[in-house]
């Protein structure tokens, strides 16, 4: 059977995870390919910090050059994280030819175009399934197995750490706060936690996704992003009375149906917590997990569930994506499916404020006769319609909650809105809203 | 552009919605795999019956052997279903070398082994990603996603026909005869319904699922099977009670830990009607849809989630394996991704009779005091505990529903206990069981 030799380049959290899974599972997949992958090396930052599993001294060295220019390495896996050495790392692996597995989602954000360009260049490839909704192989779904789709929509809850905030804020009532210092504790949220609360890594994945969708690349600094931090348990309950459950979700969505090729396809990309149906099968996506719904324009709709980050289902694409490049480098195939597949057809990503969708509103005001008129005489102007109020029952005080679903209406005209509200002396805090997506 | 050409055998349901797929998404496929794919011919069992999409008439021939032997053809479709002109249609495309794609999961199960060793022997290949689950990519999940994955279990709502009927059973309250009858006419149930309710087409497909899970060909001989013709809406309703959901699975299940190489890997294969926990994904699947439920040793629990049938979705998967097939052609890589890879390793499927499940029990019993301990000694005596007894009320008359949740026993046990019960006086129809599967 033949052999091809990987040099690693990173041995922490999904770094010694792909080392176990192959120890555990390298025979049976060298069965399934016809290759056996092989570790030659494996660069990491001191030979001695912990790691989840153990990976023995004669594998580790601290000179990541010397795994990636090693002319016995074949293949080479960036699993360190950032986007400075991990550029650096990956691009002399390509200029090398050599195809590189990375689960950088960061990296592709900022670099993905050059990356490409550069695997393109130097006639390699680089796979990336690892890099979004960890074990789930959304990225071979998308690329592969809806490849004779045009994808209409597509959402995603692509961050186990705001989904496990929500579930337990949910399940427990409890605050924002209490549930992220107890996620920091138990390790199912980082700290600072901002990168995944304020919904960049979110922004990163669904950056990809859209990408990938849409055949243009689309970069982060086109993507609307909101994050976590202002939802409260008395949202999550209202919701649920209403029907709804609140989820992050990474949206990309076509807007248009294009009458010839020379009109843009319109497609909104946004990342922001979302009121979405509590029958839907989103809606059951609990804690951690993650889950994508893809409506294709043939397939219809689908779902795909899994975990979206750890070290085992990290490692479980990362060796997804190295059977790939094997069989690419045994067969000489190294560009059969290219990173980066650019599709003709101009793409307009609609700014925010263009979006229509229905809001939830959640507003504090004094407890008095009259506010409600105030307050609806702004919507009115703005010709947004209020299609419920509920004036829960239960709360005492000079200020009480006030929740509003509205009709439709576009996002700028919304957020304008909400400003005056905000500015009202009747109400005292800053209004909340979130988006309904109905996911029809 | 390369341009390969396609010929088609079977322009019905299927076959006129590849066809039209093709005419509306051909040229996105083209940009994304740079080949392009053209339809040359289409065989049909007759020019003039009518089809879901319209095909010309200048593609169509009643002669499929001028598709299939066309020397200009490179790729065949079959789909015309059955297993014995398909067999012939297929074993000629093979021995032409010539790759086919298929979504006819009677005809694998039937001679899976044969078409398999038909399209090494002539260096070609079968793709057949539309025969499970329809637009589900399910076989390039588990065949590339999880790849280095040993898979643990696979839990499949596999046919829709049954998960239509059991959700509208469940919804409307509605009997068996009057919701089949209702299926029948909107079109989602065939007449006679006999393959999708007695389980034979969920076992077709679970035969191949457990069959690329564990590379040894599971033959249908050796998956027990059962149907839902026995679920009564008295069954769904005291199942919710107990927070389950009664859904036809298909299951695959590794049962042992094997701890040396020449020890088997002991397998459950079967399709029956369970109970599964209200909570969890799977149970949250409605109507038509299919879903397979995958725990692999590295990648954790995921689901995959979409229509398991109908003309668009299946065609949605004909059109990928297309891709890949024609990316085949084209770089000369035909046996990339065999049809089907053995991989060394003894596997036992467990006879039905071995296999431990907790069990529901509904018994019809004359209301007198005294037949429960009657019941209990029965199963006392083969050393089956019971977990719980109702005794619903409202029900009056000489004969009334019993239910019991049995703990863990052996299948074996538990039907020859449910016999002798079947036999006592007190007992007036013949027992109702069906398995609990935790998921967990």
């Amino acid at each position: 059977m033949d052999v091809l030799n990987l040099g690693m380049v990173g041995g922490g959290t999904v770094g010694s995870g792909v080392f176990h899974a192959l120890q555990q599972n390298g025979e049976v997949l060298a069965r399934r390919i016809g290759v056996r992958i092989q570790v030659r090396k494996v660069a990491v930052k001191a030979v001695d910090e912990p790691r989840p599993y153990p990976i023995p001294h004669r594998f580790l060295t601290t000179d990541w050059r010397a795994v990636v220019e090693d002319p016995e390495v074949h293949l080479v896996t960036e699993l360190v994280g950032g986007t400075t050495v991990a550029r650096t790392i990956v691009l002399t692996a390509l200029r090398l030819g050599k195809p590189v597995i990375t689960a950088n989602k960061a990296l592709l954000s900022a670099h993905g175009p050059e990356l490409f360009r550069e695997a393109e260049r130097h006639g390699t490839n680089l796979y990336y399934e690892a890099s979004v909704c960890g074990g789930i192989p959304i990225i071979k779904a998308l690329r592969e197995g809806f490849v004779g789709n045009r994808i209409r929509a597509l959402y995603g809850i692509v961050n186990g750490t705001c989904n496990y905030i929500l579930t337990r804020m949910a399940r427990d009532r409890a605050d924002f706060p209490t549930v992220l210092a107890e996620a920091q504790r138990q390790g199912y949220a980082e700290t600072p936690p901002d990168l995944d609360i304020d919904g960049h890594d979110a922004q990163h994945k669904t950056g990809i996704l859209a990408s990938l969708a849409h055949g243009t690349w689309i970069p982060a600094s086109r993507i609307n992003v909101e994050g976590i931090r202002s939802v409260t348990p008395l949202d999550l309950e209202f919701a649920a009375q209403l029907g709804y459950t609140i989820k992050l979700l990474g949206i990309v969505k076509q807007l248009n149906a294009p009458e010839s090729d020379e009109d843009p396809t319109e497609v909104q990309v946004s990342v922001y917590p979302a009121l979405i149906p509590s029958a839907h099968v989103l809606a059951g996506v609990q804690g951690v997990f993650n889950a994508v719904f893809v409506r294709g324009d043939v397939v219809g709709d689908t779902l795909f569930y899994g975990q979206g980050a750890g070290k085992d289902a990290t490692a479980s694409a990362v060796l997804s994506d190295l059977a790939d490049a094997a069989l690419d480098v045994r067969l000489g195939t190294r560009r059969r499916r290219p990173a980066f597949v650019e599709v003709p057809g101009r793409i307009r990503v609609v700014p925010m404020d263009e979006i229509v969708t229905r809001s939830f509103v959640r507003l504090s005001v004094v407890d008095r006769p009259g506010v409600l008129a105030r307050i609806a005489a702004v919507f009115g102007q703005a010709k947004i319609g209020i299609a419920s109020v509920i004036q829960p029952e239960g709360h005492t005080g000079e200020v009480v909650p006030l929740i509003l679903m509205l009709h439709e209406a576009p996002d700028g005209a919304v957020r304008k809105a909400l400003a005056r509200i905000g500015r009202l002396p009747v109400v005292k805090a800053p209004p909340v809203r979130f988006r309904v997506e109905s996911l029809s």
